[in-house]
């Protein structure tokens, strides 16, 4: 069986060369092992919490899909789409939050956080924090949980809303799934393999600390980035410590382990910085040249990208709208003539069918038990003379279906059930006109089981 | 013009005469007014933030629908939906949960109510609430906002909620509209002159006080219902205070002036409480009896209301799912091909076009400037020696548009557009490739139009 592995990117920076080795080479290269049916998706719904500039959102969709197909990503192989172009996620999104305890999402960390930060300042503890901020790993969870994902690669930072996934997809199965498991529970993986890439003042590469190095920017400013890294003041000549230079750990992460022993001998030999410099941007520039020839003629194609993501958003709809299908109808929001109709599928799934069992009464006389697919007993027929009566009747009313039949309420809050002109059974009386009513209904059910 | 007013009905219970007399007939008087344009909609995604009980639901939402359309609400005329039914729905609630502040949601009262009875039986606040009760005012604004409703008629315990749809529309316009109302901002109103029905035992008719009158119940039930509403102990022939009397408060909600003086006379007559119950009787069974006939009918032909109901949610669609659209454009969710066509909308909805200027240098050559709508100069061409020239280029770029244009990048952050091989233009230099990539951006959309 392939597992299902799910990845979302969120949509609003440029990707740098930390994003690049970091996340976006691992993930394509994952997603080419022959067991993984891995899923890309720029989260999309998730930028709106953070961002309220319209372009900017736009320019960093736009990019990031350029970026992730030039750097590789087969989107024919893998599913690749864009969350706002699944409307079943906002829709799974609400039926999770009804689930969903407060309590639960008042614990997540991103929140918290916020929270503290605002004390800190006296200010009221929910000051500046939106509702997107709060329930935010509701829709995490239903990016999640919408797939089926055994898998989410995150960052430490995420393993708690895989976790908060995990239980709410847990209380849905127990709510509405009947035994069944409706969602699969989800595990996160920890990457832990994954190179963190130092910026140019050798902290982490980030986009917070200005030190980025730019993934497609142009050769030249490729250049002139690299010729910004800092390094220490030894002259031309002198040996350089690669174990002590951030300059080599980027370098390492791109090289193979020849050119890496190389470069480790040449700056103990005494390489200049500026050559060492040279050696990094012609590292690079390798590396990244095609796919940066790729991510240009994709950015002036914007078509040709959108034409590649609806044909993602199709391939990821063709699970995530049956599969919404099956959820509403598992809370209730159910076709109204699929209660004649619908009752079908759960037949197929493997359950049981309505039955119709006869028999005997000590009197002689015949009749028929009617059984829904749980065994619940819903009609017991009028007494028949002749036990052929009872059999072509039955007979006639799984050939005919419920088209054949009329139910009809009367004022003691019985039905009876008529066939042809004839009454042929008639209920106990009900409570109410409620109880009748919902009586009526699962009959109707039971009969489209057998119809089907 | 017309006015949108638009209602909600829940869909947990099964309506009783209360329900009637309070909401149901006088919201359908008010969808016959010539200048209402009326949305009724079953709120069947807030049912399941009080019901997991999907058969409950379902059955709910088929008695609801049921009972409105045999009431005489006319589904040509208004539009008439169920809430599931529109995915529009949901996606908008998420976008107005981006900007909906955490702190607003804090003080609803439904919310506040339910902190308060955990605080006093010293659970934690949050215990048992979900997410659901807690972002339900999100939800209700998105039912609201998406349709521009005008008027949202409610009880007095629902006005906050139409006040914090007011806030939340209002933040979204602030953020995205761009000057422009994207939403309507709707006002609550008041019903102050709809009966509250009493019950049987005198408080208020209602679901959990168990003192209901149904509906739709058959007229024996409807009968000895009625025998069970409490009345003083006076005997026939002892005159009876119609005024303290709640069986006479509930008369008076469905009675002729002329039925009622009758009656009041009669009571001072010292009619019989069982002869009184009587003339209630006659009178509900001659104000329901109709339509408790199609409603039953209706019950019985669940295929019959769903296309009713598919009918009702493609007619919200048609306004829905364009103005969805809009507002996934303000927020940067758009199609990438729209940066270069969906510009277009822009001129059409009364805006600018982008404009070509051209203007002769000192050295006596020719060049052209193309601004953007909003009047941002976004190119300045190459000088040329011949007018002409300027005029037929501008001429042909409006003619050919965006796909005969070739814009290139070069390493200096600067671009050049090209036209049938030729440079015409070059671009001032930008700080980075990202802010060089937006340029270009801006100006395939201001050149889509022109195209338009």
């Amino acid at each position: 069986m392939k597992t299902r592995i799910l990845t979302g990117i969120t949509t609003t920076g440029t990707p740098h060369l930390g994003n690049y080795a970091g996340a976006i080479r691992p993930a394509i290269v994952a997603s080419r092992e022959a067991d993984a049916d891995s899923f890309y998706f720029l989260a999309d719904y998730h930028a709106l919490i953070k961002c309220d500039d319209p372009l900017r959102i736009q320019q960093s969709r736009l990019e990031i899909a350029a970026t992730w197909l030039a750097c590789g990503l087969d989107a024919e192989r893998v599913t690749f789409y864009r969350q706002s172009d699944i409307p079943e996620i906002p829709e799974l999104t609400w039926l999770l939050t009804c689930v969903a305890g407060k309590g639960l999402l008042n614990r997540a960390h991103a929140y918290k956080a916020s929270v503290d930060k605002n004390v800190e300042l006296g200010e009221d503890p929910d000051a500046g924090i939106t509702m997107g901020l709060f329930s935010y790993p509701v829709l995490m969870a239903a990016d999640i949980l919408m797939f089926n994902a055994h898998k989410v690669p995150v960052g430490r930072d995420q393993i708690q809303h895989v976790e908060m996934a995990r239980d709410i997809g847990q209380r849905f199965n127990h709510l509405f799934g009947k035994g069944k498991e409706l969602f699969t529970l989800p595990a996160a993986v920890i990457e832990e393999g994954v190179a963190t890439l130092p910026g140019l003042d050798g902290r982490k590469m980030s986009k917070s600390y200005d030190n980025t190095i730019p993934l497609f920017a142009s050769a030249k400013q490729l250049k002139s980035t690299i010729a910004r890294i800092v390094t220490d003041s030894k002259l031309p000549g002198e040996p350089k410590d690669p174990d002590n230079s951030h300059l080599f750990t980027i370098y390492q992460a791109f090289a193979s382990p020849a050119q890496l022993a190389e470069f480790r001998a040449e700056l103990f030999d005494g390489l200049a910085w500026g050559e060492a410099k040279q050696r990094l941007f012609d590292l690079l520039d390798c590396e990244l040249g095609e796919a940066r020839e790729r991510y240009h003629a994709l950015m002036q194609r914007p078509g040709e990208l959108e034409d590649i993501l609806q044909a993602g958003a199709a391939k990821a709809r063709k699970v995530a709208t049956p599969f919404l299908g099956e959820l509403r109808e598992s809370v209730g929001l159910r076709n109204f003539r699929s209660e004649v109709a619908s009752a079908a599928p759960v037949k197929k799934k493997g359950g049981k069918a309505a039955r119709f069992a006869s028999f005997r009464e000590t009197d002689g006389s015949f009749r028929f038990r009617f059984f829904a697919a749980d065994g619940e007993e819903l009609l017991l027929s009028r007494p028949f003379s002749d036990p052929k009566t009872v059999g072509s009747l039955s007979q006639r009313l799984v050939a005919q279906g419920v088209d054949a039949l009329e139910l009809r309420a009367d004022e003691g809050n019985q039905f009876t059930l008529w066939l042809a002109g004839e009454c042929i059974a008639d209920s106990p009386s009900y409570a109410d006109e409620q109880t009748l009513e919902a009586a009526m209904l699962r009959l109707r059910q039971a009969l489209a089981t057998l119809a089907a």
